[in-house]
């Protein structure tokens, strides 16, 4: 079975350490967000690729959910000495390490997936990995800070501002210039099953589906197109995606996440057993729905979860 | 008092240290070498400049005389995991924030002597370090290995293969259309004396001078010029400089490098109380000679050391 995953951050790549175990011959590509990628210090950092590439790797700090694991920060602490930041932007000493290969690469002329396909060759992630695109795009957060109107690029306004303001708009900058990478629209083409993580709606699933093509090569694909829904009792389960659902006017449901989807793109939607009395509004809207526990606790917790996936996926296409 | 020091890595910035406690109140200009710069995973590596800076600003790792204090190593240890090397250069976490600081500097085009200075804003080295030029040069090693002529990178020759065969030829690449950094010449014609610590005559003070300019504004500036001989009784007290000698044609004593620099540049020389019997060899050939303790145990050793050459330039003087 050819399973086609679009994936955030930690959400994503939890899901997808469930999904391996639920399927374990499966292949699977994942088309990673690359809109919260940012530039640091001169290096490119990859917060979502580098999440699902560590966890899947066995190098993820498990207590954090990003990062490696048994890591120090001699680097952040000697450049914060120089007096060059930001500080807020946690890069450990190993975690620098796959900044400066990707940028040496990147700089040397490979395109962003040659190098995604170049740091698994270690990390071994057992899924295929590739950026949604090799173009830049880059999320910022238009914001009111201080009585004045700012537009933010989205770490900080995810990581520095911890979104304690409202984010009034949420733009992929480039997304409507950027193609595909090599291998994503392919990879769509030839699925069986597409599956959206509980990831977030706007910042991580949403600019994979803002770079033109991948909508409609999910949308044309006529295969099952099955979500997780990351909102639980009316608030995310991670993060803060709250506010940025409210930035393009989605209230912070699982019924309205899987509306605004919509079913020209979805098939089927799975809500936390907390959610169950909304499984009929989501049905109404044209999307099949199931309550099915959502919280994931631990491997098998999201190995559940993705069986459930994938039953419901088997279930639309028959 | 105004001294300007030309310097390599080590020997260099040891007898600077001595300098400052000899000369508490005298105005330091130091002409940095930066022929053995090198780019090491996308990053510029300035080893002579930074041993300088960390050594004179309290950041040395004393044992090993270069790099950083209290270090570790784990942003290499990944770089190797990755399968990218060189894994013969140690670089160190701590390292690694000042060579990232740089190259972010750099690649934004501030030249390297601003972003020295912008280095040294930190570390306080107690003298003004300058690059010797802002323009690329390259020491490049001619050696004969398993039977084939090629030619390495210093470092690669220094730190990789430990001087192990023979220099054939020394080149300082692009040194012949290097131009002095902003304010070299201009330290050295406001000098009261030049001095040549105990560093390699060929790689370090002969790349300095290699600078077109330089030599020139040395010997025409009318002030004592004094040298300490890196070579005691007939080798290096430290490195391999015998190798680099050997490949300009220079004895590894101490009257052959006097000589090696000349009475057109060299005013005074001070050997090692071991090489007492050299003095008269090195005067003859027109340069002031003096055999005192030439081992830097220790910083006082070191001042020691900046005492009787700045006695000896006021010798010369008078």
């Amino acid at each position: 079975m050819r399973i086609v995953v679009l994936a955030g951050g930690i959400g994503g790549a939890r899901f997808l350490r469930g999904l391996k175990r639920a399927a374990p011959d499966a292949d699977i590509t994942v088309i990673g967000n690359t809109g919260d990628d940012i530039h640091l210090f001169g290096l490119k950092v990859c917060p979502d690729l580098d999440t699902v590439m560590y966890t899947l790797g066995g190098g993820i700090d498990e207590e954090r959910g990003w990062g490696r694991a048994d890591e120090t920060f001699h680097v952040k602490g000697e450049l914060a000495a120089y007096g060059v930041g930001p500080e807020w932007f946690g890069l450990g000493d190993r975690d620098f390490a796959t900044h400066i290969v990707r940028t040496q690469m990147l700089g040397a002329g490979y395109p962003l997936s040659a190098v995604t396909e170049a740091l698994c060759a270690r990390w071994k992630p057992g899924v295929r990995l590739l950026p949604m695109s090799d173009d830049r795009v880059e999320t910022h957060v238009a914001i009111e800070l201080d009585g004045e109107r700012r537009a933010v690029h989205f770490q900080e306004y995810w990581v520095k501002l911890r979104a304690s303001v409202d984010a009034q708009a949420v733009v992929p900058v480039g997304a409507e210039r950027a193609a595909p990478a090599p291998g994503v629209l392919e990879a769509i083409g030839e699925a069986d099953v597409v599956l959206f993580p509980p990831s977030n709606p706007v910042v991580s699933i949403g600019t994979i589906l803002a770079v033109p093509g991948i909508r409609e090569a999910i949308a044309d694909a006529g295969v099952p197109v099955v979500g997780l829904s990351p909102i639980v009792g009316n608030a995310p389960v991670r993060g803060m995606a709250d506010k940025v659902l409210a930035a393009v006017g989605v209230e912070s449901t699982a019924s309205a996440v899987a509306r605004h989807y919509g079913s020209g793109l979805l098939d089927g939607w799975l809500v936390d057993t907390t959610d169950a009395d909304t499984v009929g509004e989501v049905e109404t809207a044209g999307i099949r729905c199931r309550a099915v526990p959502l919280m994931m606790t631990d491997v098998e917790a999201a190995a559940a979860m993705a069986r459930e996936a994938l039953a419901l996926a088997e279930e639309v296409r028959a």
